[in-house]
């Protein structure tokens, strides 16, 4: 027991590979990123990570046999009993591969792989602003809103690994068509395209490309404009939220990915939304917080997937 | 262990309290019914009770030692675990009641509480239509819109014993406004009070009170326009669990409640719904069915309640 001390926690993302060694209480003691580019088809992939392996052991001083696990969060549709990814959302050439089996085949360690959105869950939940939660939802705020749901202490993933997807619960019928297809999901509302949309429609001023970054700086500046688009996201997400905080009854609400670190420009109307549209009881009980693991949640909470699956 | 065979199930309603000798089955081997109007007062109530549960073990020549416990199910908000009742939606004098105690005080058996809605719920999970499920969702339908979860195989209660408020989750929010104070929330579109809105306005033709039966026996009969209504509840309802269905990837969606009497009429176009508004793979996963147990999953479920909780 004291020899495995370790597990690698992989976040296989659309542009960047991030791999870091996490220790038993959620740290990340190094880490190292692959480009996706290079190490996002399967074959590469595999090769990528027992070279990252190797070095993370090596620039820690420790013997593979240390090793308990190597833990992958990936951006698509798995199957995490049997290790098998099913496709992925904005990267090619994955189409049910085993993958963890063809790991363990050449690295020789137990190998466990999940969603992303499910792994940002179990980090926050375990080592950030989750800690402690009974039942947890978790959502992350980006170009796609994503989430995961703990339940009963333990991550829940449905019936076919598919539950969570928070930004696809309907805010309006009659808004915005959403990438998947329906109207008014809350991802139409509150992605990074709808916020795009909507600052531009506020008339907020730029040079260059109008992005959440700038419009989060805008605010931040006093702009009226900037600050009423994150006054109407946090009203927009709050709504979204009270009907699932009837629903669940949940402890708390964990809220990251990118757009979240705008959190002091919409964290107040969220509140304010949420204790206006939820029932009173649900209301009251829910905290909801920001995330605290920031852009290494998804590796901590792949590492985390090392130690509860083992 | 085969000493205890039995146990009472009680169905506590704004009419009716219904309470049933139930078996380890699931089978309710006698019944009696109390009015609310005389034994719907704390007071009342447990003299009712203790009543009954003499009565009913007579009838069925039991010694009350073989009595495993009594279940009751109650219209409002509970502590669970402690067994208390904090209020009751339709019924007055209600206020943090230590209900359990003061039964087990008095009937030296153990006696365990929850809302109505979880006990359907945990009816039809164990005994019903929604047997073997690992998640499930049962939706009550009726004045309210009730509902309760099953995660990870167990009844999932949130929080504060509030989950399962599937009739305030958000439909469209400039749609009618509904009791809870929000706006469009499910239950303001298809309780009973929002069906027969949609009948009148679709000019169905009716001698005495339009109802949700008379609406059914119209539409059984063919009259277009409440075949119409029947439709566009169904559609209605469809389009609010498709968002749930995204959310929680549920095995199984049950639908009970007095509405559910008129299941061939509206389930076409629910099931068409969820079909076009839920993400493929939830979409396709999840299986909507009709509740089994009809009045009698109340009594069932709290029965159930007996033999999980002991």
């Amino acid at each position: 027991m004291k020899q495995r001390m370790w597990a690698v926690g992989v976040d296989f993302g659309g542009t960047n590979i991030k791999c870091g060694l996490v220790d038993r209480r959620g740290r990340v003691v190094t880490s190292l990123v692959l480009s996706t580019a290079r190490f996002g088809r399967p074959t590469t992939f595999v090769v990528g990570i027992h070279r990252a392996v190797e070095q993370l052991a090596a620039s820690a001083r420790l013997s593979s046999a240390r090793l308990a696990g190597i833990g992958i969060g990936v951006p698509g549709l798995v199957d995490a009993q049997r290790g098998v990814v099913h496709m992925l959302t904005n990267v090619r050439g994955w189409c049910d591969v085993p993958l963890a089996g063809r790991l363990r085949a050449r690295l020789h360690v137990p190998v466990f792989i999940d969603n992303d959105a499910n792994l940002v869950t179990l980090g926050e939940w375990r080592w950030g602003a989750g800690r402690g939660a009974k039942s947890l939802v978790c959502l992350t705020l980006g170009t796609g809103v994503g989430g995961g749901l703990v339940f009963h202490g333990a991550l829940y993933r449905g019936a076919s690994g598919a539950a969570g997807e928070i930004g696809h619960t309907v805010l309006d019928p009659d808004g915005p068509r959403c990438g998947c297809g329906a109207r008014g999901c809350l991802e139409a509302h509150v992605g990074t395209a709808a916020i795009v949309r909507m600052a531009r429609q506020a008339g907020v001023a730029h040079r260059g490309r109008l992005t959440p970054e700038w419009l989060a700086w805008m605010a931040r500046r006093g702009d009226r404009r900037a600050r009423a688009v994150w006054h109407q996201v946090g009203r927009l997400l709050g709504r979204g939220l009270a009907g699932i905080v009837n629903l669940l009854n949940p402890d708390r609400v964990v809220i990251g990915g990118g757009v979240a670190n705008a959190w002091a420009l919409f964290a107040p109307s969220l509140r304010r939304a949420i204790r206006a549209d939820a029932m009173e009881i649900p209301g009251r009980t829910v905290r909801v917080v920001r995330a605290q693991l920031g852009d290494q949640a998804g590796v901590i909470g792949a590492a985390v997937l090392v130690w509860e699956e083992r």
